[in-house]
């Protein structure tokens, strides 16, 4: 580990309580396995939203909120990824609109074993 | 990493099937991130919970469970944290009661990366 | 961490997207403290799923999905354990089917701190 391995797990600590999606990209800083995870959550809505975690074009795993009765929700999953340098890894919203924006939703990663 | 920090991994491995709030205070042994992540389940329960985790006194993430016709329902989140050496990180119930206890729920967290 | 501890991360990596609950036995290559995190998704079914993570024959920590009225649900936990070289760990189904099997469930594990 490193000065840029630390920067980019500053990235996603900022990106923890309010986040722009835009900015949430993560470019791998080098190849190894990282731990990704996401808990996003819509708030009053009654469609049901997927969200997709991407590496590069790819989605890797999906997580759901569907109840329609709840006023907030969490779409969460979490998933270890081999990741070459300068993939890029980030949440998609694949299905439903999330009106109250990305408020309490959250996307963490870290490297666990660099290659 | 040293025989401190293991202490404080350890505390948090006590903590996992059921734990005391007033118990679970981590008080960080160092400088450094730290991921933390917590699923708190309430039990025949029709109220709503909401879950903070909060660093020294301030909330930094919070995660909500509302639904009224299950029987056992989490409130889950997860996040990395710049924390000082000293840093008290713990949950607050913000919201709600558990008549249950915090059976079943976990709160964990290590250190990613000493600073 | 040596080159049997990324044989043993790669298999958890590999059990992503679609797993086989058989081969997600992990055996753990050396004594040490590991997280893991699981989310096992049910699909349009109305049962109770409780899902327990198991070391060796004892469960350590459960998860539960219970809504009768959304699509997808997902059971989730995560925990720090204190694991011995050998100990097996792996989800163990404890109420209810999956009909849909383990369509975007996950599990993942690694190492945090060797002893």
């Amino acid at each position: 580990l490193d000065f840029i391995d630390l920067l980019s797990l500053l990235v996603l600590v900022n990106i923890g309580n309010h986040f722009d999606l835009k900015a949430s990209v993560f470019q791998a800083p080098r190849r190894g396995i990282y731990s990704f995870s996401f808990h996003v959550v819509k708030v009053y809505n009654r469609q049901t939203i997927q969200v997709n975690l991407m590496q590069n074009d790819f989605p890797v795993i999906s997580a759901f909120a569907g109840d329609q009765d709840v006023t907030r929700e969490a779409a969460s999953n979490g998933v270890l990824l081999m990741v070459e340098r300068d993939d890029r890894v980030y949440l998609k919203l694949e299905r439903g609109t999330l009106m109250g924006g990305w408020k309490y939703s959250t996307f963490s990663g870290f490297l666990v074993f660099p290659l």
